[in-house]
């Protein structure tokens, strides 16, 4: 192993993301752009794309999180649980050069909300790093696969697991926990790169010092948060012990800033007359919550709360775009998210400061607008399941529980300045119900039915359930949209090969035009992808790989092979269909174009 | 449903396998020849051969068998337990137009020695039918999966599964067992094909009424058998009650002399010493039996028994080849055998003549040549297991248990007058002990190990374990021979294209030059192959298809996560190299030539 001093992974990490022939972090680069400069592979041969090689993983659920290749001719893949990482080698059809497969506690499947998935392997300097389901952090060597250290970052008995992919930045993995399904209190947390020691962690809630807040500093919409405390004093009680903000999506980086982005999950339970504070509405803060933090010391440098006091499960945690973009004629340095709530999210990233909050998926009903002002939603109340109270079905509340969109990660094209993104377009029914917190139990206290989102406009596809869409983060507007029988739960990819990429439910893999979104090219891959679709190029050619394998929280009826259509919250009977197209099993694909 | 006359069910087949764009058995025709007439895909194009669509099973142990295609544009797959049937769309990359999953005791899986794999469908007009692991045979409406009746056809607790492709012959269906290695008494039975009813039962060893022979009728080398229930005679006490002779692979049938043909497999227990009589070596008939029988009545119309006395596990079960020859200047009607026994054989199938015997893969040690008046064998005493003796180490015999070919079925190409084979290169040490029966217990009775065959000459490829041969029946000579690192445990394919097709374990989908052997392309699928290539045209267009996933005998260590390199009787150390290729899973692909 290389030797490392302090900065020295982070500065690997840093060349490596320059290099267009390479893909080292799950998101592309630090900012989360999932853009590559190649252009091997485009609009005018990418219809001659083909197969080139396969290898199946030997796991049957959900393959989240996609290959990385850091040109040492070797493709990293890992699989959901029992988190399996491979080492292939590229020189010879994907060879197992080696291979690690953990002995995990199977106890901690009953503890993930969404499947048994894992959103992939983080790179740096001669190390790949996993967060495995059972909540151990791994280090392993590259070079042979030997585990370097191993850290433990939750408890499964108290309802914690983990799917994210870690992120390296500077001397520190960066990892955050799932379970907002059980009560856990959300925390992301730093671990030392070279011993695995733990240098912080930060909760999504409880008292300041906790939540690493300081009220007198850290930002929100620009000024200091001023009040003390609120991550407790929003709740009742001591909810906020069992109050959620997972932060289970994904970590940003702004290397000039010295900032890292993610967002916390839903506060628990999903019966919001359980948080409320003297019967009426409590922010319940930090959840759902957009952090800047400072990542050597994990102090918030800002704070923006999507939606204070959820009514709807529209968890926080995805991935926060990091965009330089022109506003009036002025370069500012953005944030941009296609939201779960339905609304694509413009931030200054230096001050949390929210410039457009505009809808994406037009049926979206729960909030008409934001208040620029304060940054807050002005609710529909027709749509607040608090207020139609407990035990009360609210119906055709768009988007559902699961999104607009979920943490299927979108790309950016600097080159177009749209966000390629695939999204749902379902809406739901939501009951809520009183509900008892046991620790490790579900503490979710609703009832979910989902639906097809009606159509907008006559051009729609009938009962369509997602999209794949163009989005302008600065107008705040949809520039193109291409329907799909299904949510598209699978990472997008951009390309200067004027090439947009996603993959299906039923397994297509895509590439659209990326100024009109027309298809160009089309291939069904083994299993219903919502795994991402990376590109790198090894001795000159440019690659496309993808993992299939259909599962996470659309796919959970064939995943954990449930029938009852209010199984998976609502999923079950909404992805029903799904077994017409496809059934399980994990396998990476990697295309290339013919020799000439 | 079509009605259906009494014959209905075998001249809709027939005239099924005459058309060349159809698929419509296992072993692509009643003669077992796995010979397309298609030509589209062909030696001056096969490079530009791509994957076109895929669908994974969902299900991870080894696929055996292959898709049938009857020109209703849908592929009809299975898979191995829990033996679940898909019909898939052509017209619409696979979508599953119905899939039938049956609820099976999994009880039985620790009885299935080699896997839990099954050899795939068998189609008769409107009709598919499938022998699931728990012994039940299934016919089902093809249209829309619905189940038509349901056959028992053993029991588990005594040892017996399925893994067989039944064949339909006339208004039968025929079907044999497994469990030779559990000592079963291997029979082969015949049902309606309308309504599942048992019409006759033969059993491979016991007295003559059991096995249906007529020692004054059925002949044996030509002549009548004589002596009377040779299949009691011929064993020590009662033995041949657990005397396996299992018929689990291949059944074909010659319509002109109406015959159908299939070989019984090993003498039970694998330890010869438990099969002498009076001390001395005995028969123990039939095992490892050629049987040709008359398919209304099941009698038999004659035997060859190709190996006496077994002290190796050469289980007779391989594909039986109808192939109509010229011998010095004459038209015969031949049977061709690529032997687990590492002897090429050809016979005159009406009367069951033995006209050739040579070895096919030069280490064949055992048996130095066969006699060619007696049909026996000139066993080689030094590799003797029962001469050498009970618990002794007999090293180095060749070839091993899993025999120079296994159950991976040939193609037969009438163009070239060749066999095609993928095949075994592999020795092995073998210990007989003394065991004891127990019903539904392991009646094995010897530990093996195994090793790649020492190299014959200087091209041979260092280590392999396999190759794939183009073998002159007639003359019993190899004509060319392709090195493989493993077994090639893939049904082969020739067609008139001048191709030939095989799979590799590693997962390589191969096609080579028919006249040559050179490879011409080559994919490597998701998972290693042990399914059978198949083609067919849809739409004026050829297209290539092959289930891949790695198991079977070869694989058992992937599929069953064995390590002890003893255990899966061998396999398991033989063939550990194979996690650095692939992993479990199962996959349809389905090939074509890009558009013109
Ligand atoms: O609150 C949480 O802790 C948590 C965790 C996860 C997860 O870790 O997969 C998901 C969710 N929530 C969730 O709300 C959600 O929509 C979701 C979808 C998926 C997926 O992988 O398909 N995971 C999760
Ligand atoms: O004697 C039997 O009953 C029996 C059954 C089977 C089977 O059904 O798969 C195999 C064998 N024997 C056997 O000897 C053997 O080599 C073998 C290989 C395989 C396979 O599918 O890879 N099955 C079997």
């Amino acid at each position: 192993l290389a030797v490392s001093a302090q900065a020295h992974a982070n500065e690997n990490l840093l060349e490596l993301q320059e290099n267009p022939e390479y893909w080292s972090t799950q998101l592309g680069n630090y900012q989360g752009n999932r853009f590559s400069k190649l252009d091997q592979i485009n609009r005018d041969n990418v219809d001659e794309l083909s197969a080139q090689w396969q290898f199946s993983t030997g796991v049957l659920r959900g393959h989240e999180g996609g290959p990385l290749y850091v040109g040492d001719g070797k493709l990293y893949i890992h699989t959901p649980f029992p988190n399996k990482v491979f080492a292939l080698d590229l020189e010879d059809n994907g060879r197992v050069v080696w291979s690690y497969e953990p002995d995990q506690d199977s106890r901690v499947i009953p503890v993930m909300c969404c499947d048994t998935v894992n959103r992939g392997l983080a790179y740096a300097d001669g190390r790949l790093f996993i967060g495995q389901a059972d909540n151990t952090l791994v280090a392993l060597d590259s070079e042979d696969g030997e585990v370097l250290w191993e850290a433990e970052n939750g408890d499964h008995t108290k309802g914690e697991s983990n799917t994210m992919s870690p992120l390296v930045v500077g001397d520190k993995v960066i990892m955050g926990i799932s379970g907002g399904e059980f009560g856990v209190r959300g925390h992301l947390t730093a671990y030392n790169v070279e011993t695995g020691e733990r240098e912080w962690r930060a909760y999504s809630n409880g008292p300041d010092e906790d939540v690493k807040l300081d009220p007198e500093e850290t930002l929100m919409m620009g000024e200091p948060v001023g009040e003390e405390d609120l991550g407790e004093t929003t709740w009742p009680d001591e909810e906020w012990e069992r109050g959620g903000g997972a932060p289970w999506g994904w970590v940003t980086y702004d290397p000039e800033l010295d900032l890292i982005y993610y967002g916390t999950g839903n506060p628990g339970t999903w019966n919001p007359d359980q948080r409320t504070v003297d019967g009426e509405p409590a922010d319940n803060k930090w959840a759902i919550t957009v952090f800047a933090r400072d990542p050597d010391t994990g102090e918030a440098k800002w704070v923006y709360q999507k939606v204070p006091f959820d009514e709807w499960d529209y968890d926080g945690v995805n991935e926060n775009q990091l965009i330089d973009v022109e506003i009036d004629g002025e370069q500012r340095k953005g944030l941009a998210i296609i939201d779960r709530t339905g609304f694509g999210f413009l931030l200054d990233r230096e001050n949390g400061e929210l410039l457009v909050a505009e809808k994406f998926a037009e049926e979206t009903n729960w909030a008409d607008s934001y208040d620029m002002e304060t940054g807050r939603p002005n609710v529909n109340e027709e749509y607040s399941t608090w207020r139609q109270g407990v035990d009360v079905n609210t119906t055709d509340i768009c988007p559902t529980a699961m999104g607009a969109k979920n943490m299927q990660p979108s790309a950016y094209s600097p080159e177009t300045g749209l966000i390629y993104a695939g999204i749902n377009r379902i809406c739901m029914d939501y009951e809520p119900y009183e509900v008892d917190y046991t620790a490790g139990q579900p503490y979710v206290g609703a009832t979910l039915n989902m639906k097809p989102a009606p159509l907008q406009d006559e051009n729609g596809m009938e009962g369509r359930m997602g999209s794949f869409i163009a989005w302008d983060p600065v107008k705040g507007e949809k520039v193109w949209e291409v329907d799909e029988r299904f949510a598209v739960w699978s990472g997008a990819l951009a390309t200067a090969g004027d090439l947009a990429f996603y993959g299906t439910l039923e397994g297509h893999l895509k590439a659209v035009d990326i100024e009109t979104g027309e298809e160009l090219w089309s291939f069904k891959t083994p299993s219903g992808i919502i795994g991402n679709v990376n590109t790198f190029q090894h001795e000159g050619k440019q690659y496309i790989a993808v993992l299939s394998g259909v599962g996470g929280w659309a796919g959970i009826g064939l995943a954990a092979g449930l029938e009852d259509p209010e199984e998976g919250l609502g999923a079950v009977g909404a992805f029903s269909a799904l077994e017409d197209y496809t059934e399980l099993g994990g396998v990476l694909t990697v295309f290339t174009l013919p020799d000439a």
